[in-house]
Formats: C-alpha cells, structure tokens, sequence
C-alpha cells in the first residue's frame, strides 16, 4: 500500500484520549499501519489500570482487535523509548497534556482544537499546505506539536485549494449537514436526533469561517498570512452516522467555466501522494457526473475514506457556482487525517532507515 | 375553533387524487371541518370501485376514519350538487383533470404544480398574497382554479413577506434540508435514504427560485408584476419524516437591527387570522430565542401545524443575515394550504349563510 | 371529554422528577386536565431555583406551555396545601423521597420501580386490576402510595386480562422490540441505536416476567397471590421514538376460537371506562384484521396514546396462538398510566365535591 | 485469502438479475474474487443493451468498479464458453430462466425461493448440509441447480447445527427483526419504515418454519427426510440498512449446562472452512459475552460478512434457553451464500486444474 519498504521495526506511537471516537478511529487505523505500532493507550483517571477493552465502549464498524483489547490502560504521561503521540483528547484538558509531551520531547500529533488557531502551530492538510509544517521551528519547545483542522473544515478547504490556486476566491458560502460521529460519544442523544434536524453545533461555525483563511494563507517569515476571502457559515446535525455534507456557493476573483472547475479538482494531486504516503488517498478529490451525488452512504467509504466526493456543480444566480462536498469526518476529517500528518512529517526520517 | 358560526349544512366537496399523499392528509383534516364535508374521494383506474379503505395504502399518524374507509372510490368526473373540489392530484394528469372540472363550474383549489405559473391563476399564501384572488376574473372557464405553491416555498415565502414589506429585499440565499414525506408515497425507498443526505430532488431548486416572485409580485392590472429580488437555492432530502427545514441568507435594501427584523416576524399576522379561518394559525410566524430552535420534531406541530418556525437569527459575513426556519410540509406546505385557499376564497359567501 | 363536571377548583398536584422524560410528558398531559392544576415542578439540586424552562431539556413534539416555562423549580420537599404527588423520579432516589411524601400525608402516584413489588403496594393498571386499590389500607403512612407497571408490562397485562379471565393462561412467551423514549433523556445515545438493535435492556426482562403475575394475581386477605402461569420476555431496543412493540405467544388452559380471542379483546372495557375518567381511551384494546398492523408510528396515538392496539392473531406451532401489541410507553406506559391511577383513587372524592 | 493457488485463468460466470439487490452484491463480490470472472450481467428487457452503469441504481456502500459500468447489459440467455451462471433473479421469473440453464447444461446457483423446496435440489448452507449436494444426481437436466435458504433462514440454520448434532432439538421458536435490505429494491418505502416496525413480512414466516428442516434433515436414498423438530416464527422489519437480528427459544432432547452450548458454537468448523474457500470465513460462529452484543451495525461484517455472531444465552422458564444471533442478510444470507456454495460445487474441479 504504501511505496516505501517497510520498516524492519514499526515506530511506537502513544495514543491520548484513547477510549473517545476519535481515539477508537486511530486505534482502529493503525492496527495494520506499516509504519506505526501502538505502544501505550492512554486515557483519563476512569480507565486507567483497566484493559483497554473493559474501558473502552467500541463502536467502531469492526470488532475491537484482540491485541488492543488486553492492553492496560495508561495515564496520560509521556514514556520511555517513545517519541510521538497521537491526540484524540478533548479541547478541554487537551492543550496541559499535549504541551507537555511536546516539552518531554514528543512529536505531538493532534486532533483537538486547542493549538490550532496558535501562530507558531501548523494547521495541516497534507494536501493543501505542507509548507506550512515550517512553522515548527518557532515552537520553543523540545519536541513539536501540529494539528489537523476542524472535520467540516478538512473537505471543504481540500476543495477550495485548486480553485484558489487557479481562479483566485472571493466569497464562499457554506450550509452543512453533519453526522452524529461528529459529537463524539455519548454526543447527540438519541431522542434529540431521530427524525430531526438540529440546526446547531456549538462553536462549529465559527471554526468554520476562520480555520480555511489559516489553512490556505501563505507561509511569510513573519508566519501565516491568513487568505483573503469571506466566509459564511451554518451547520447543522442531521440523522446520519458518518459522512459531512456541505453545500458550497463560490465566488471568484476570475470566473472560470464549469469544465475548468471540475479539471481542476479531477487533477488535483500534491505531496501525500506523490510521497505515496500510507494513508494518502490515490486522489484527493473526486468529482461525480451523477446529479444525486455525492451521499454520505455511498461515497464516504471513497478511497480509504480519505477522498473528498464533489457534484452536482451549476450556476448559482448570486454567486458564480453552486457545488455539494463530502468527506468521511472521522477518518479524512480526523484520526485519518492525524496519521497522515505523521507520516508527512516524519517521511524524510523513515526514509533514511 | 373557528369565528364563524356553524355552518346548517356544510358544503360538499371533491378530493382528487384522494389516495396519494397529499389526499390523504386532506381526508384527515376534512374529518372535522366545521365548513366543508366529503362528497366524493375521486382517485384513479386502479382505485375506482373500491372502498376507500381498500384502495389507500393509509399512512396517516391516525387511523383512518371508518366513515371514509367505507366510502367507494370515484372516478375523477364532477359529480352532482357539488361545486368545490381539492386537488392532490400528480402534476403529470393534474392538468387535464382540473380544467375540465373548472369548466364544469367547480372552484379548484389544487396542490399541484401545474398551473402555478399561469398567468391567471393565483398562486396563494393566505397571509401573504390574498389579493392576488382577483386573478381569477381572467380566468374564462364558468369554474376558477387557485393554487397553493411548493411546501418548501411556502415557509420561505411567509417568513420573508413582513421583511420584503419593511426593509425590501435584494438577494435571498436557501438551502433546504426536506422531508420525506414531500416526495409523495412510496416516494423515497428507504436504501436510498436511511444513514444518508440526497442532495438533489428533481425540479426543487428551480421551483424555489421562482414561485416566491410571484408571490410576493404585485398585482397590477396587466397581471402579477414579478418580485425583483434574487434567489439562489439548493435542495437536499434529509431522513426526516414531516418538517422542511431551510438555511436563509438575505441582503436587504435598507439593514435593519436584528431585533427589527425579530419584531416584524412577531407582529406579523394578516387577513385569514383577521377572518378567522377555520386552518388559520393564530400567528403565522413564531421567532424563538433558543439557539438550537427551531427543529423538525418539535416544531412542526406548532399552532395546528400551520406556523412557521423561525430561529438562529444572526450576522453574515457575505450577506447581512442568517436564520433558519421549518414548516410542516404536508400540512402547511401542502392539504393544510389548500382548506385555507378555500376558505378564503369562500369566506364571504359562508358568512352570507 | 370526562363524564365528570368540571370541578370549581382543580386539585393542586406536585410533580417529582419534573424535568425527567416521564416528568415532562406529566406536564404536557396536564396542560389542560379538568381535575389536576400544578402547584409545584420539583426536581433534583441542579434545577432547583431556575425558572422550569431554563431547567428542562423540553423533549415534548409540542413546545412548553408559556405558564410552566415561567415556574421556578423546587426541591422534591411536600408543599403546603397540597397532598397529591406524581413521581417520574429515577429509581434509584425514588424510594427515599416518594416514601417522605407518604408520610407527609400525601397520595403518590408512582412511576418509579422502587414501590412495584412492595407487597402492601397496589401495582395499578386501572382496567385490569382496580380491586387491588385496596392493598393501600396495609400501608402504615399516613399517605399512601400507589404504582403504575413498567412501560411494556402494561401494554402485555392488558391484552392478556381478557385472555386470562375468560380462557386461563397456561405459559406466555413474550419478545419486545421498545422505542428510545424508554430509556429517558439522555438515554440512548445516537451512535449506538442509529441503523441498530441492541438486544438488551438493563432489568427489563425480570420485569416483563415478574410484573405481569402481581398485575393479574388475587386480591386476598393476606395479600396478592400471583398468577401461576409463566412467562419468558426477551426485551430488544429499536430505532422508533415512541411506541413498544411486543410478539407474543400465549398457551391457554382452553384453548378458544381465534374469533373468541378476538371477541374478548373487541368487547374488553372497565372501570375506568364505565367512570369515564378522563385520562381513560374509550375502548382499552383494539384488534385489526390488516395483517401488517399493528406499526408504532401509525397506532401509538390511538385514543388519547391510552388504547392498547393488537393485531396479527395466527395459530402457532408450538403455542396456541401468536399476535403482536403495541401500545405509547410514555403515555399508556408511564404518564398516562399515573394519571389515570390517580383519577381512579379519586374518583369518588372527586364526585362528591 | 484462498488455500488454493491462483487458477490460470479464471472461471467465466454471469450474473441473472444483475441490477437487482442481489445481482449488485454479486458484482461488488466478485469484484476481485480469486477464481470467478464476470463474462455477462444479465437482466430483464428493460435494461437490455444499456451499458450496467447506465441500466443500474447502485446501492453498494462502494462505488461500481469502472469496468463493470461499462459491460452492456445481456438478455438472461445462455452465451458460449460458459458453465456458470449466479441467479439473483425475483422468484415470480427464476423458475423458468434458472430452468433453462440447466437444460443448457450450466450449473445454476440461485438465491431465489422458487427450487428451494423441489426434492431433488439442494438447499445447501456450505458448513450444514454440504452432503446434501448429492442431491443433484436426481436432477436430469443436463446442467444442474443448487439453491442457497432465505437470508434469515441460513444464520438460524448455522447456530442451530451444532446444538442439534450434539444435544438433539425438540423446539425453536424465532422472533426476527430483519434489515430494509432483505426486502431488495426499491422495496420498503422510508415513510413506511422510518420511526416504525412493520410486524409482517409477505411468505417469510413459511420460509422459517419449513427451510431448516429440510437443510438440517438427513440424506437417504429416497431423498431429504426432514428434521423432526418444530419451530414457530414471528418476523418483524425494523429500520436498519444491513444485518438480520433473531431471538431464539431452544428446547432439548438433552438439556446441556450453557458452557457446553458455547463450546459447540466456537468450536464449530466445518467444510467450507476445511477446504479453505474463497468465501469461507473463518469461524461460521462467534460466540460474545458482552451482554448487550451482537448488534447488526458493529457484527455485521464479521469475519467477510460471513460469520454468524450469537451472545445474550440464557435460561429460560418456558424452554431450556434463549439466545440472539445476528447474521449479514445479502452477503451471509444471499450473495455470499451463493459464491459459497459455488465454490464448494466447484473445489475438485478448481484443484484438478
């Protein structure tokens, strides 16, 4: 799968906030992973001295795998002959836990909200702004810390980056419609959920109007310069297990035509997949003829579930085009998304063994 | 429930297409009507012969009243001492099937789409639109038809009128999250929409785009002068059983405050709550404070399923606000719509009783 | 709608465990009861002293009335002037408080698991075993306290009570397929039932094979004598909102006709029928011919969410007959349940004004 | 995956009914399978020389393989240099094409009900009656037809062999709560099935009752002689995509203790597993402790979607125990059923090449 010999011995990985979704997910990932190999699980005070599989409430696809099942469950500290962690932890008491494994030296892997935003903290999508991975060098501390975006944001600024690289944005308009694996666990209650529409998640919009002007600025030595568009969000929580749509309106600086649109996203290809990273998809991004595509059952499954599906792009009478996006949100928009950060990271290095 | 007095006998009327969806809900709210009493349940070949009880495949949230279930299905013809007739019938042989019982002399209050754009035909909102009824002197059968416009169109079109009076209109953004029940039965298959969003439902968005115009256009003495403002839409189909949801964005000529614009939603109320009409809500539009409001499960129901719900009002980045709002779609957006159409329409000979 | 005239004042009522699941449809069925008003919401220390509508997570598929909305929560202490209590309080602190009540002289009128077994306890369901009232006079307290059955018991007890009287019951096998609304709020959570079964509920099954036997055991001198036929319960949770679905199988000591079957349940009424009490369905149990009746989402609201629907009676190979029920658990199964035991108790008090 | 070599060139197969349900699991199986080739997708007049992917609805939780897309869709005939064919044809046509084909000497492996219960035709669940093939010797088309049970019957089939081989069955009693899936395409509409149970399902308690006997009977000289155990059947629809649920009573010839039971579900291995076949899983049977498991969305996809999961034993008061079991209904009780038993047919002849 991957295009690199592998490794005669597996780099051991800490996994922070092991027993929550997005620690599930990144169990559930690096059970075959090629370069990777759990060495600790670590949770909060509830589970540590447990088995993993007594801590843990599995609600992965698949059966919880024997090997992680009988793990004892650690504290959240950081451990001899080990230099990279996984962060699935909670924003709440995510930013103590993860600085202080980048102060012990770690490369810290996160998926918590907590540093991304900080001007010396990558904000990375293998994809859209490697060069970004240079702001590194401003972290003081002894080990690093980078970061994967919000799990709307992953799809909808994968989309945008070849339209912004070719025609130049202006506005974007954004409505999703979100799955309930978003939330985590427990999250959404069921009785709020069924046969309902929720039209609020707290905190998502604003993550989603600020976190692509990040993501696609530019790397200046003064840090990133934040890109100049407007964004406008509304999200919402539908009935769905996995799988965030949005439905997106654009409007350019340069208006393209519509085949223009769709050769820049089916040509879309950049270092994850040139570097032919394990967890890279073979496209980012996919663009689908079909008027009723993308859908979260059909599509988010697309290429490792890390592609991004795009259709049904027309005219819009107020912007310029109207589009719908989807993207897996806990694999391309998080613990997927985590691991290829590490891979891109830490590629040079693997290489050179 | 209404202000009229009780009718001595109560006026009989039509159902086309009395097995379909819209059928259905038409019977159940019929039940007790305080003006109008079934005659005939008027469906196609397949049904006609039948009791009513065998032909429909019930789908009501209530049993289906034994009096109708004994009731022998009819053919689509107009029938004796019998002058109105609600239509629920599919827009592919609405057309035919309404005229002809227009020039037998019926009133047609239909659901369907098939004349909605005609010149002299009124497409009607009650509280929106009611002197748009004069349309129907160019009509030159003996009978008139009225029409009731798309359920998604409808919310939409009440929520903005109070605005579009006080603030004027330039640019309307909607993105809608529709029920299934708006497809009619069987409709959606259940494969198609169990853990999934389908982001295109055939016709939507071009209905979305131009019925409001007409709605919300002028009466003048060479027809409706169309509203002037701009409507982009995007139409997706949620698992959600009854209640549309919509996404709004809007420009205005003249910003006002939120609180404004709240108001003008609160005070609004118009001529079927002036006549208190027997479908009548008792206001139209309901504004909630709550941040996660309104929702499908909760708020459809509101005000005997005839109010639109409307929350979440607040800044744009791109436009100057956002806000969500549902509406039932089968009773407010559709059966429920057509007894107010009649009602109004009707109101001054009931009142000469 | 109650054969009562309407009392000069309403009876004062407490209700325990306010903002709870069972606490808040109370409140919903109370809005416009002809006997009961509320005097006081009450509910546990994080709600107390906050207006009932900031305290509650409104759950109710209509919006709170303004009036309860307005109310400040109080402890779960006895009020003054005052001596009617419902309780939809948790189990588990149920015991302590509902037996405080007691003592302060208060009727409480139970939902709660903790009393149901008490043998000096009545375990109420009014149709079936009215008589067992007077296991009340065995409480020591001042007050007294009175219990309503487990959510799929009463549906099961019912159907089985003219079953029973008229053809003696021999083994009752019993599988339930429950909504979500059972496990209260939070409850359930998304992730877990969302395109799922879970065949296990904590303590059901005990329920459903115990609860049944004390429901239509003997009122004697030394207490209730259980019924002595047995029965095995399997309790699974499904994806529906509201609404217990049950397969049964019965043995009977003689085995009837089904048309006898089907007779006794057509012809089953009781006392609270006969006292027209108000929260009493017209008939307690319907049966249909349609072969794929009984369905949750089209029966639950059968007369008032109070009547028992039955359908599907076929003979089977092992027992004598299978047949499927369905009856609302919040309402026939929880809050209407203990409406109805208090009107029951206080009928004749109530007539005497 | 195979205990087999790689055959040189692979075995051309069609495909009967290949835009239906089980003609797309077909497709998507056979996908990459190690010793099966698609030669032709056929289907009815309607789709008839429109390319798959025009002619299909895909519902597949992957997207259709592009090389499929584009084979033009053929008439159910026999084609040259062909001996396989797989039928996922509707029963009400089966009969006759599946006849023709073996009269054209293929060997015909069909999901369809239509020969299921024809004595000379195998009924065959790979790990249960493998013997049962013999049957075919009877049959004196040139070609030959073997069919696989209904998809709830094969997972009961499965749990139940062991236990009868060791301990001797008197009773069974199911009650099932089967997927949307098992109802093929468009099947059950969503305003049918969303927040509901359907407690009837058209022929399938038939099937229940009366499959397994003959799949568990014994071969003699003069056929099949059925099982001598008695089961009765209640089957419901409940709202899940995949994955068919059963609670099952069991009594005896011989009660064995639980651990007895448990012991022979995991140890058993049969056959398919013997041989190593393609599509053998690797236990039939997983036993869980966790008492709230299986559940159709986490065990679904055990083991290829080949396994059948069973947890929740118990005693119980009316037979000696109860338990659940969960199996895949297109995959374990459909499509993969049918490339089992094919392979199974067919492994002498694979070896010998």
């Amino acid at each position: 799968m991957s295009g690199h010999r592998n490794l005669k011995e597996k780099i051991p990985v800490v996994i922070l906030g092991a027993t929550g979704c997005v620690g599930q997910k990144l169990v559930q990932l690096l059970t075959n992973h090629p370069w990777f190999s759990i060495a600790a699980l670590c949770a909060s005070e509830r589970s540590i001295g447990k088995s993993y599989g007594e801590a843990v409430k599995w609600l992965m696809p698949t059966p919880l795998p024997r090997q992680y099942a009988q793990m004892i469950v650690q504290p959240c500290e950081p451990i001899d002959n080990c230099s990279l962690a996984f962060s699935g932890l909670d924003s709440l008491i995510a930013k103590k836990i993860e600085t202080s494994f980048a102060h012990a030296g770690y490369l810290v892997v996160s998926n918590s909200s907590c540093h991304r935003m900080s001007p010396d903290t990558p904000l990375l999508i293998g994809e859209v702004n490697s060069d970004h991975l240079a702001l590194v060098e401003k972290q003081t501390s002894k080990g690093k810390i980078i970061t994967n975006p919000n799990c709307s944001v992953i799809g909808i600024s994968l989309a945008l980056k070849p339209l912004m690289d070719q025609f130049g944005l202006e506005m974007v308009h954004v409505v999703t419609m979100q799955a309930i694996s978003g939330a985590g666990y427990p999250g959404v209650a069921s009785l709020d959920i069924y046969d309902n529409v929720i039209p609020f998640i707290e905190g998502e919009e604003s993550k989603v109007e600020k976190e692509p002007l990040k993501i696609l600025g530019t790397l200046t030595p003064q840090g990133i310069q934040a890109a100049d568009f407007k964004i406008s969000a509304q999200c919402n929580r539908v009935g769905v297990t996995d799988g965030h749509m949005a439905c997106v309106s654009v409007k350019f600086k340069v208006k393209p035509s519509p085949e223009k649109m769709i050769k820049a996203w089916r040509n879309f290809s950049s270092l994850p997949q040139k570097l032919k990273l394990p967890s890279a998809p073979f496209h980012p991004l996919y663009y689908f003829d079909e008027p009723h595509y993308p859908q979260p059952k059909i599509h988010r499954s697309m290429d490792k579930e890390m592609a991004v599906s795009i259709g049904r792009l027309r005219p819009c009478s107020i912007f310029d085009y109207k589009f719908c996006l989807l993207s897996h949100n806990t694999v391309r928009g998080a613990a997927g998304a985590a691991l290829m950060n590490a891979e891109l990271y830490l590629h040079n290095q693997i290489r050179s063994f």
